[in-house]
């Protein structure tokens, strides 16, 4: 006997999965993504534009996400109001805090999806911290952006990432499948989670996010080039949609260059060896 | 003289536990009840599926909840929303918290009634941690999922699992009756409560249950079958409609198999002397 | 001069104290009042009906309470959701709260005025622990109820309890007596509250109490019949409308010999000493 | 140029501070005003009509009220609900916490500003504790009233009684000057305030309140009459409107000829020197 | 490919940042800004007028921003309903805390955005605390508040003062860089920040404040006036758009000759040096 799943809404799409395809089809045009972060300046402060001034301004990143061609762009909604011109898919970022704030780790909606629509997203992002004292208010919050975004039909990107309460070490395997589960469980459409250190253990947290697809988030600049492409290339390898990086590209000054760098890791599946030449 | 009993919805059904009959109509065709739990991910992560890594798969679980025969599946919205396709019935389970949480016990629904209906659900899940700090936050949103399942004519599933304040042992006689009061006095129509060890204790909980039917919370993996199918046994001795099964069954890899053990226990009625040749 | 008092609604009942009228008309139809409580599983757990294991069964309470003519009948929504067949007025008690809880005292209401209403309810009780770091939690919730007990136009009864803060003992003769105050201030067309021990200065209770009648707690089961009827005694000699009594009634297997003594103490005003040789 | 002002409601009461006019016309119809308080049921509890117990019958207030020819008449919701009969101006008090509480003070709304209308107010009241660590919920709740007062065209008299926080000494001349610019910052129409104990500082709290008239708060019975009527000298002295009083005037079991002496001072002028002889 | 924007309003305000122009238009019709703060009633009392007592008459600062041509003038509701005349541009700030309260920094609006229009407000303020453990509150409501005030189409105006958590210093250059990012990122349209003390710094912070316009916080009085002038010199230097001064003007006794000389600097961008022989 099939059961024939009863539908408030006409169209069925809850069932469908579809806000997973409309985000792999806005966001990752060419089978993989690379999505430019830029949502620094509410989470840790400008002090992260000081080693390429230029970054500070957000007409020069929604250039550089234009120019360099990447497949999407992440802003609060003050930037998106002032500086987005509808030239690269964009994600509103719905929540964010300071890096001033000690408390219970904690990030609410300082937009609503509405508006994020209105303000020209193709998809809207937020951030839960599993593991923190006020996790429940996270959930409580997601939930509600949850069902606006049904109802304006846009998919949803969790940043999961566990801090606090029996958390240690973010990075650690489990805790980062932990957190592609996570995201999976509350009705993500995509998720940004962190990188384990190496493609087998992430290749767990992408196998346990299931339908669901994982940007990994690129974290702060490493120390060389190819330290940071070792990481796309693993990500990849362990069957990642592709990343969603901001200080690693805008805080380098010949950012074009390595945005190219990461289109032939993502895109074409290249090996960080045959890429020797190119990368410093 | 009869007292005229007023209704401000003219189907008079919140008189009449009809919702009660509903669950078990729909979940207990049989007679009794064996029901797939799966919102392991969110409640314990991933490291539940380590022992059978095909579990952490929800499209293998649903099929597996369809192939075994299974009364009910228990999902989280998110992968009700990806993974359900309604061959057997559903309970969303609408709130959920993480092991990472080291707060005072909480859990806040992530999904409301009327999205659950639209995921196909046929019955919502909602647990209480009575004793906790925040006791009242779940009595407070209970109420306001209780409305709703009204509303929707749909049957709610209390999870009581005492924890904190004065509980000192989660699964002592006194409080797994206390569980069982509580989802009664709240509203249920059906309960998942804990196991107290022998069927002389469990069915007096069944009986301060009154017409609320029991489903035995599977619990952890036993070291050996025998194990949990005494325990089976016995729940089934002190009058519960039927378990509510999770780890016991995907954490074996001869689920299919140990379900139909647990059939002969519940549906049959059967002993677990009697099926002494076929359990390991 | 007169002055016109205006008035939202056009009924004007918010003036004219009708509600308490309406609470004595249907709970007082003798003149004073015998109200049969059965919160206790919710507040308390089953533990309180192991006394008389009939007692866990909602069937036998019902019963109990037709059977010996009581007043009016307390239960919880679930249990007045599937048990309540309308023979005994109801009052259903919106707030409750677990024994197992350990925090700053707080109760808070799991059913609406208007599922009440539903459910059959000529009355809705209400607990407010004045006293508690949550006072204004419940002053809050005591509000909205207020105005929804008017729009239904049916009877408030406050169970007025004092508990932490600066409260050393919850039946001094001082901090009942507030307790009977709080009460008529904010809004009640009835009250329970506990017994002073003594008829003096529970009959100051009752004065500050003012046009709100009061019903006498009737607390855990005394050591002998005789203990607890003279609390009665006490009660009305002191100007109360009556008591709302339950493990002194149902903790009793002849409970409805026992029932019929406190008629003769409450309806027909008669002293203990009278009865001396119908009583234990 | 003379800027054009916008309004969205059309009558443009808001600009014109017309509600401290209204006030003035209902509870000043000699020029000044005297204000019957009796809040203390709920505030402090019945302790406070032990000295003269006929006061804790609110049917004794509302006549002495009357009989005494109080310019109004201070009563919680409940009281107004069954004992008010409109022979003097009302106004209902809507917040109230009681004194057995000992958490960061917090008053909070037992009652709405619409309510308050239906039960015959001609103003409403609410406290603000500034520099409780509650302050901004009063701030959060006084914005919400303010807003009902507005729409329902009624006074809103702020009692603002800082406390907690830096607050040392509540009748110090610079907190109660805060407390009167408080009142008039967050949209008072009358304002009740401590006394400094002289003249000269209450003046100053006076100037800072600006175009909100002040009323002085009685606070408890003094040693002689002279003492309070001392208070009262002053407090016209320095300008305010008059008195709000509840324990100097009913706790004296001769409050009516004690009023006319309120009188004298506070509408006709007149000094405590000169009616030497009609005091005790 | 050129994006098409999907505007949920058809006007499309949203993306133009229309209200930054619309503030500037208002509040900088001489291309620069010199606002007169007046909010110090609630934030500090009335100690902050007795320099000059005039200045706690709310009609006296009204007239002193006519006459000496301020661009603007802020106050809170409660002083706008009762002294505003229309004369000058008002900014209603929303919320507002007392320096009595010693909690978490934490601000709550006292007005919606809907009263200030109905006050006469050209442009609405809040003040966010970064940093505080409240912090997230402050993000909530300033979401609320940007949401009204878009739809009344009125300017925001964000007071950014981190405050609490890991800030040590209030003004120092990253914590004052990071204030204006936080304006920016939250939506405001202009900002009020506090002084770094060099204009080199204070470029930084208006670099990163991108295209909303920055109001220098004039703060305590200082001990000459040429010290104040300094400041502004520097502010002006940096590219602000102007000052928001209260205390520096109306506890001067010479108000209107200062605010002549704060306009040579402003508006001509003239040196403090050239005024050497004005400035005492």
């Amino acid at each position: 006997m099939t059961r024939r799943v009863k539908k408030i809404n006409t169209s069925g799409r809850c069932m469908q999965g579809e806000l997973v395809d409309k985000f792999k089809r806005i966001f990752a045009r060419r089978g993989r993504s690379i999505i430019l972060a830029y949502d620094h300046g509410i989470e840790h402060g400008p002090s992260d534009f000081l080693e390429n001034p230029d970054s500070a301004d957000p007409a020069y990143i929604v250039k550089l996400a234009k120019e360099a061609g990447f497949d999407g762009l992440v802003l609060q909604r003050g930037l998106a109001e002032k500086y987005y011109d509808g030239s690269v898919p964009l994600i509103v970022k719905l929540n964010g805090k300071t890096n001033l704030y000690t408390g219970e780790p904690l990030s609410v909606a300082n937009c609503t999806v509405e508006e994020a629509v209105s303000l020209g997203a193709s998809a809207v992002g937020y951030t839960i911290y599993a593991g923190s004292g006020y996790e429940w208010k996270m959930f409580e919050e997601v939930a509600r952006i949850k069902k606006d975004a049904l109802r304006f039909d846009i998919p949803l990107v969790i940043w999961s990432y566990p801090r606090g309460g029996k958390v240690k070490d973010e990075t650690a395997p489990e805790i980062v499948a932990y957190a592609a589960r996570i995201a999976l469980e509350v009705g993500a459409d995509a998720m940004k989670i962190k990188y384990t250190g190496d493609p087998k253990t992430f290749s767990w947290a992408v196998k346990v996010a299931g339908k669901v697809p994982v940007l990994m988030s690129g974290g702060p600049k490493t120390k060389t080039e190819v330290e940071f492409l070792k990481q796309v290339e693993g990500v990849i390898e362990a069957g990642a949609l592709g990343i969603a990086v901001g200080r690693n590209v805008w805080q380098r000054r010949d950012a074009l260059k390595f945005a190219q760098l990461l289109g032939k890791l993502v895109y074409e599946g290249r090996k960080v060896e045959e890429l020797a030449g190119e990368v410093q």
